[in-house]
């Protein structure tokens, strides 16, 4: 499969525009930075996110490229999305116990401006924490400090095995 | 950028799994294909994303690698809400005259059940249109025909520049 | 009390408008209604809302009466969505067995056409229904077949004590 | 139709429980009540619902009487909905012209305690305001200050005729 593969970069870098070159840098960039965690998805990895929990929020930055935008260089909503769910997800995580996990029943999102900029930042917040299950509220904000989207989602939580 | 691109390349190959690998090659494949068509996005590239219209419903497929699998190896619920907002999305400009666009507003999703299995399935179909907004349904199946999850979306028409 | 409320009783009709005097015979008519039945709520009496499980769905239509209505005469939206979660907890109590009851633990509306007409029927039907939770879907129709609110709501099995 | 309610209240005072004369002095009073305002709904009259706009937020309190109770004298999530809707409502129309209107396309409700104590509270706040549409955030405590329900809703904004 080596061969393939740095056959197609070649490919890609020889055929694709500026734009395209930038999208596969940071790609590998994140793929990279993976190998270096024992932990994490790819999605975590090519999204280059980056959570920390602080004054009960969890946090995630991510840089805007060109692979998590649509045709119109906006952000794609499923993207905001991913953020969202990521963030609020890591918050629950953080507040049970080792030997808890949390899945995600449902989510709702109001998009309410366009992702553009530089970076978006998701806050992830608790609204309430019951024995079975924990609702939380997530929002994503540009660089300039402009809300883009407004999230609720509840969380179920199992034994981890 | 083009040395830097290929050192990194095979950096990732000798020092990462076999995972890795599978990875990166699914990467370079949807930058390949995406460089075939003049529209589309990144994600949609990179999700290996094929979709069509046909008996009322907008209805798209995507194989399930690791790239959108979360650390447990089940479909990042993030890649769920992109897949559900691709197709409601797809279905409002179809149904749109050629003059206007669609923005998603707000969507709803409930997660029912692990996206596990060779691919999934999102079959999105009309709610209600009006004048001003289109408020759509949409589902994500694995191919042994299991409901994984249910979402709503409401999308603003305006006017294509 | 007694006197006091035949007193409040003459004073509504005399001050009164003939809609408040629609909008009263109506209470009482549920209110006596609800008399005959051992159970129930009285919110359900003063909607006369009537419930039936059928084909799959569980039905409520109510009368589109003054009682409901906001100041513009359209079926105030709390009203629907009592209505859908009358409706749609009534399909969950009816797949579950005797011992066992469920909560709404979250209910998604999106309204898409102004409440008018005669009545208003709901229709609920199940989406999932897991160990744990159901998933339901409730739509409202007018006497005319228009659509005029969907649904999709969450229920927490509990035990009955 | 005045003997005809006269007789009918008689009646439910004779046959009904304390319960139901409770009930039905509420009822009464609250259409009472309705008569000395020249806008307002029935609803908004049997719920016996006070609003209020003050830093930012606006306010409404109700009193938990049978009335609004399901079978097991919890609140029914109806009538949360039905709470929630109308202050958010309120909170838009407050910060609207007095020209334009609005009416609610989606809701979103999360229940997360059970509705009991002698009144329900909703603050209704601002998530975002457009030119044609607003976000708002409802939250609904018991007088202890738990929370019970938390909630989103998207209003699309009309002109008065």
């Amino acid at each position: 499969m080596k061969e393939e593969i740095m056959q197609l970069t070649e490919e890609i870098i020889s055929t694709g525009t500026e734009e395209d070159q930038v999208v596969l840098d940071l790609l590998l960039k994140g793929l990279k930075q993976k190998q270096h965690f024992d932990k994490g998805s790819y999605i975590g990895a090519l999204l280059h996110a980056d959570g920390e929990y602080k004054d009960q929020e969890f946090t995630i930055t991510i840089p805007n490229t060109p692979i998590i935008q649509n045709a119109l260089h906006i952000v794609h909503g499923g993207i905001t999305a991913t953020l969202l769910d990521s963030a609020m997800g890591g918050l629950v995580h953080h507040i049970l116990p080792p030997d808890k996990a949390a899945v995600t029943t449902e989510i709702k999102i109001n998009y309410v401006a366009p992702g553009i900029g530089k970076e978006l930042t998701c806050k992830a917040s608790l609204i309430h924490k019951g024995n079975k299950t924990v609702v939380t509220e997530g929002k994503v904000y540009r660089d300039d400090g402009t809300l883009i989207a407004h999230s609720t989602a509840s969380f179920f939580i199992i034994n981890r095995k």
